[in-house]
């Protein structure tokens, strides 16, 4: 899928984009052409992948990606279809890549195409607040409600029959049909991701879009970020309450009910029908599977099979964090 | 008292209301006329009210309701003037019927009755920022301040000398004298309650309002939920800190200070002077007794006496948990 | 330094500050003039200090106050250049005299000096979104952003290639530049500090300003709360992500990493190079060193040396908390 919130500033050459490798006894000829850059599961051929953690190596092994940045002890796990590119940093090398393909993903300076929404023709008729304001060529379905000082930014697309609060600020986001998000939520900013670095960090590009499948609900000043590589994704009739963070990256699955002030750290996969309890905080890089409930307060620092209750920080066993804390 | 905010699609028979159930044998006429739908304590004759815990069979002995909706084997706490209709789910039901008596409490669609503040008279002299939106009916004390950018939805009602920040959102509130509400609160919106079900949850009816008592002060940032059946309370000379969550139907006493980022899960008592540690966080449906200091992030899973010092996660007594974790 | 936000109604007399004290047996002339009134490090000749506790001896020792504030046993650690004035309750004093020093301090209604940012002349081209209200007297550098809705209040002065999202509320703050503030942040309001008092709290002044240093960021929702007697200050190229709580007085310094959620209860120093997980508290009046790791979901309640990496609630050596975990 073509990304529809930034453009993309390629193709390039492989020898635009390594100009510090020496490709001469490779089977990549430095003339190449390089068509996207992606994450393992979404690159096409002719795309550019990534590849830094063992942990993605079922990922690797079937991505579609025609180049592979990657650490020499993981080519093995990579497929005959993929050639690999080897560097001493992967994220960093991407990162820099990413920046030539997508360079307005760094920043998240405001939107400045925005215009009063009276003032912009929509195919549907749409019941608004005042002073809001909508960016070029976001699209809205029917019987959408949009609340006061709301702002849309560019190429947002929304469903049909969703009702968006006041206050609200909407950007790099698809957001599907009958989903509300309440009041001052903001989302699709770009994750808290970079390169420490002394004098001045440096941002990596955030390319990803944050997607809310339908009959969803995204409760008052929550944030939600989009995702670097990869897309930050809630799924159906997903249910967020009140000041709650999701970090880039972070796949939450449908029929989920996570209640006020939780918070997820990003790139992690909570599966279906899975209950947190207010203020539980999830570290990144975690599997939560199906069905899982997790406690009031707790800190999820490692992985949960499907069907666990768990409670505590770090979370354990509910039954067992109940008996020992009576 | 009559709802300020939600108006009462009511009366309704006995018949419109529960078209499923044989009264054929009972004390219950199917013409029988009920008037409103309210919780045990503030029901008077001829409302319906609902019983679905043994917790509040003090409360249930006391109500003046004329009808209770009920679980076989609660019948016995009842008083004699309160007639048992009893179902396999009480809170279904009476959530069903609160949507027929109070179809407008289920969404928080913005407010479109809204003027900018100076196209509306007010008795009281106020100062304002720009770009103030105020809804049909609201009453505003003397000596207000409402801030830049600020929303007040239709029959607010707003005591004398308070202060309201910029970017706040308020609606089905009454606020006392003497309050300051500082930037970016979102007060009174419906609380985080429904149905699970999957496909789509089904969202309860939010009838309650916020009340806040005189003299307090809600902080920066900070989200109150308004109730479902009942209201949430916040007491008198009761200061919040920023960035605090309050759940439905909470009920905080008087001269309590509360740190930032604390969070309510919803249905609690909190007693009178009570002090709240930052991150703190309360579980659903406790009593914390009067003059309880929690310390700093802390989990309360349980009740807590009056005059206790508590701490951690579950919270223990203070000194228990400082000497253990030394 | 002069403060830029509030006026000094200074100078007065020692008997217009004391007038229930006795210094006829003093080295104090009541005649004698005071010129403004600071805490123990910023005050210079003829100033009036204070000094409550053991823990800031050696600021006590060098302060140059030619005054201070203080109890009767702790005259001894001042340096005799400064004169002590004992008295009950330092605190209260003190923010009795800061009140009559700094009058307007006390409460942070809107404010009415703003105007829409086209109607002002700056020196240099701003780009801004719609709907910017700016007061007087804000200094705003060359190539700076502004986003949509944003509110930056009187005095505030932000510095070149600043980029300030939209609905931002801007007051008594001093950006560096290259600064980046993202979406709906709260920066420079009054701190949660005051004397618990029945029927109404008695809110102290908060003459301090918040400090921003060059290359950092402070994410989407964050609070940033204004010092009481001295300053707030974010070190530079310090990152803080979402939703983040930073309460009155903290020193956090530079090249700092804050993950979502994180909150700081005031008045702490943290070192450079530290890196805090998701959110962890801090607690007040807390020393934390440089390049120290606080793990996600930390409770600190005490001091923490340089180098330490830590976790859990209450925060221990991380080890020890990862393996009575497992």
């Amino acid at each position: 899928m073509k990304n529809p919130f930034f453009k993309n500033h390629g193709p390039f050459k492989i020898k635009d984009l390594f100009n510090d490798i020496n490709f001469n006894n490779s089977n990549i000829s430095v003339d190449d052409i390089i068509l996207d850059i992606r994450d393992l599961v979404t690159s096409s051929k002719n795309d550019l992948t990534f590849f830094h953690s063992k942990k993605y190596q079922q990922e690797a092994f079937a991505t579609k990606a025609s180049y592979c940045v990657t650490f020499n002890n993981l080519i093995e796990y990579l497929p005959t279809t993929c050639k690999a590119i080897c560097v001493d940093n992967v994220l960093l090398t991407i990162f820099k890549i990413a920046s030539k393909f997508y360079p307005q993903s760094i920043n998240d300076d405001f939107d400045n195409t925005v215009k009063e929404i009276n003032k912009i023709k929509f195919e549907n008729s749409i019941q608004h607040g005042q002073n809001v304001l909508v960016g070029e060529n976001v699209k809205i379905g029917k019987n959408c409600l949009i609340g006061h000082n709301t702002i849309i930014e560019k190429n947002v697309i929304i469903g049909s029959n969703c009702s968006i609060g006041s206050n609200v600020i909407l950007r790099n986001s698809i957001i599907e049909d009958n989903v509300s998000i309440l009041d001052g939520c903001i989302i699709g900013k770009k994750g808290f991701g970079f390169f420490p670095n002394k004098q001045k960090n440096l941002r990596y590009p955030h390319i990803g879009i944050v997607f809310i499948g339908e009959n969803s609900e995204i409760g008052s000043g929550s944030t939600i970020d989009r995702g670097s590589m990869s897309n930050t994704i809630i799924g159906k009739n997903t249910f967020l309450d009140n000041q709650i963070h999701i970090a880039h990256n972070n796949k939450i699955g449908d029929n989920c009910i996570i209640a006020g002030q939780v918070g997820f750290a990003g790139s992690s996969t909570i599966g279906n029908n899975v209950m947190i309890g207010g203020q539980a905080g999830i570290s990144g890089h975690l599997k939560i599977g199906n069905n899982v409930q997790i406690g009031g307060g707790s800190g999820v620092i490692r992985n949960i099979p499907e069907n666990s209750k768990v409670m505590g920080y770090p979370s354990k066993d509910l039954r067992k964090f109940l008996k020992e804390s009576k």
